[in-house]
């Protein structure tokens, strides 16, 4: 008698149906290693219509399924269902058409981020959001996730450079949303769509824009003695109606982590420092530079460097783009926490982070996209000493600080598992059926990743906090800021 | 024995109920002036608490509610429901609250386009979208039809300005959906809710994003003897990366009304005029004058000029702004489509569109947003000469060219009542249940401005159009384009 998983060898190859305990361990979790679950079954189909049968198979015997890219998400959004099914996508990896004209590329849901600008590379064109993951994450768990990266600010996130997407509904049929056009008729599902974490639909192919590659690209490097100061400059560069490329800020403890590990010559003594990147025309950055310049020096930077040549330029990216793991390598273990706020309000944010740091004893290193107030604070533990809990309700507690704000518990790295008590404090209950209302229309026997991303409102009862509505919630001790 | 209409005077004043059809007449259509219904009451509360009381009297028994802005759509979305109530929100025009360090502005939702503006003037500051209609349209019908305007090429759509909306739903519950960050948790409702026409909530207060007015702003004002020429340089302008605060065309026919009626010099004999503003820093807006300048003769331009002064920048833009009322004049009748198409296919729909005209008999003045491919063809008619369905078929034909290149039957003025046919032709059955299934999420009992946007399978049946899904109907008549 066979079980009903050994029945998904009746429309898939062998090799593509792992039931073993053995064979499934390495999915049992993404890129947020502290949440593990092993699936009853792994499949990795390899066509269209073999995914198609796995959704009905899993439609018709109410099996979750929870689609999985690369793996690389930080909030759990692949985390498998015990009793489910985990879909890889990863052998959907064809670059479909690519249309220098129009400036578009259609790929599969599996192509990685980064392969989508290098096979475009030749036309002068590349794909934008950038985020850190981007040589392995894939397009689908981009879209997943409606992921970001540095940059954003200028360029937008995935939402803002996608046209068309194919998807699967758990019923395994295939619908178009979007249009090669620069809008579309009816609902805007593929915004909807975007940054569902899989909760809609199975996204198959993915048609996004391409951007001819800047003629120009300067980056400053500006430190600072004073993190107010560097959110001052924040301010009146973009007060000034400078877009750049990308503007990031990082505080001490991540200035001295990127150094220890990639010896780009950063600031050690700097309270923090700021990358600036300028593209577009020669003149128009040459313009720029001088304007970025006379703001950080007014705002008493202690030092101002420009790259003199484009490997000096990823010299002083080299150390945001590996601070992550730079602070992996300085602590036992750490928690990257992903709030958005008003950009207004970063000093007083920054401040009142490392008040709560202190109050639990945990270092906090920042490291963030100041240009459009996305914190990413990395909440250093050690989890063999029992910090794991105290590491979340700090990280708790710096998301439930972002909703006061008027910010949001998350800007690129999703809820997933991860900040569903926090989606609690953001939304009421009216507004978090409204959201389930959604999920129904698509899938009402919400078997596509169940558990993740909206909470239940049973859940949010037991969690207690109490909702902070958008902004609502004052801080009569932080009025001083 | 009191109509169920009469008990709305129970708790709303006494003038914001109209019964009478004297008094409701001007309701009776928006401005798509052909389609026209008396709705059986019409009300105009003026707090949050009476619109919420006549949603729940609605909701109660079960009659449909209609809101309506400024009534100057174009898509009969505000065409009132003859068995039910049409809510005027004109009474709701307060700007709330302005924050010129946060750069955004939270308004009721019967404030006009324009007057976000000027309140903000004062800041530096302005609001982005800007309808043909700015001066009378509200922000309420801007989200509701997803606004668009000259200057969406580099700015966007009204879904790309705005950050919060408070929403009542069908049951009159108030809730908020976006946040004041750049991105907000939980599935993009913001998204799925600017541009739905009406028929999932009603919009009440809109948190909009403000930008800071450029330093500089020039227009080029191009002529051509070719449309096509117009249409190459239009695309090498995309092409080099610049990105046009305007790119607008307009059509010898389009050239002629206008000048007839404003009288600002423009070349009469022109196959077509570009007009392509460039806004930024002076040093930057000079480079581009330059280059622009340098495009348009590589491709031809019989004259180029170059606005002297403010004012005569606002003459070259005098003629466009004023087209579709110059085209009124000329002819006794207009009907102005709004299909976006890929920018690349230009040339070929607009040679396609003189050939239907053609076969039709019916002039068409072209007058459009070349730069992101929104077409807005005018066709001439005489409706005493009944003539007005010829016209009617004529504006079908030419939607359903644009999908047939992979484009969509709206830019910015929506489907309404105006397009349910060729929405048919767009989308198919899947795809439009998915549609119903989303509008149930929010409303089950089909209540809020029902017949509108989405067409129902039914009627897609009756109408029998053939189902041409996104670019993939061949013209091989047309492969010489």
């Amino acid at each position: 008698m066979r079980t009903l998983f050994e029945q998904l060898h009746d429309f898939l190859p062998a090799d593509a149906v792992l039931l073993s305990e053995e064979a499934v361990r390495p999915y049992e979790c993404d890129g947020l290693f502290v949440y593990r679950e092993r699936p009853a079954a792994v499949v990795i189909p390899e066509t269209l219509e073999q995914v198609q049968q796995v959704l009905k198979f899993c439609y018709t015997h109410k099996i979750p399924v929870v689609a999985r890219g690369a793996g690389t998400g930080l909030s759990g959004g692949a985390l498998p269902h015990k009793a489910g099914v985990l879909l890889s996508l990863a052998k959907f990896k064809r670059i479909l058409n690519i249309d220098p004209v129009a400036r578009t590329a259609r790929v599969e849901t599996g192509v990685r981020n980064a392969s989508i600008s290098q096979a475009v590379a030749a036309h002068g064109l590349y794909y934008a959001p950038d985020p850190s993951s981007q040589i392995a994450c894939t397009i689908g768990g981009n879209v997943a996730e409606n992921a970001g990266g540095v940059h954003c600010l200028k360029y937008g996130l995935t939402v803002h450079n996608i046209l068309e997407i194919k998807v699967l509904t758990i019923e395994g049929e295939l619908i178009t949303i979007g249009s090669q056009a620069f809008d579309s008729a009816g609902y805007d599902l593929l915004a909807l769509f975007t940054g569902s974490e899989g909760l809609l639909g199975v996204v198959m192919e993915v048609t996004v824009r391409l951007l001819p590659k800047p003629a120009a690209v300067q980056v400053v490097l500006a430190a600072f003695d004073s993190v107010i100061n560097a959110g001052s400059a924040v301010a009146e560069i973009i007060a000034v109606g400078i877009i750049p490329a990308g503007l990031e800020m990082m505080d001490n403890a991540a200035i001295r982590a990127a150094e220890a590990f990639v010896k780009v010559g950063y600031p050690v003594d700097a309270a923090a420092i700021l990358l600036c990147e300028l593209d577009g025309s020669p003149e128009e950055v040459e313009i720029q530079i001088q304007q970025v310049r006379a703001i950080v020096e007014k705002h008493q930077a202690s030092e101002v460097r420009l790259a003199d040549n484009e490997r000096q330029r990823l010299q002083f990216w080299a150390g945001r783009k590996a601070a992550f793991p730079a602070v992996g390598r300085i602590s036992p273990d750490y928690y990257c926490m992903d709030g958005t706020i008003p950009r207004k309000h970063l000093p007083m944010v920054l401040q009142r982070i490392h008040e709560l740091s202190e109050q639990y004893g945990l270092a906090v290193a920042n490291v963030f996209h100041a240009g459009d107030g996305n914190l990413h604070p990395l909440i250093l533990f050690d989890a063999s000493k029992g910090q794991l809990h105290q590491a979340e309700e700090l990280g708790g507690k710096i998301l439930e600080l972002c909703v006061a704000v008027g910010g949001t518990v998350t800007g690129e790295h999703g809820v997933g598992v991860e900040k569903l008590n926090q989606m609690c404090v953001q939304f009421n209950s009216q507004e978090l059926l409204q959201f389930h209302a959604v999920k129904a229309a698509f899938d009402p026997a919400n078997l596509l990743n169940p558990e993740k991303a909206i909470p239940t409102l049973h859940r949010c009862a037991e969690f207690g906090a109490m909702h902070v509505h958008h902004g609502e919630l004052a801080f009569p001790e932080l009025d001083r800021f």
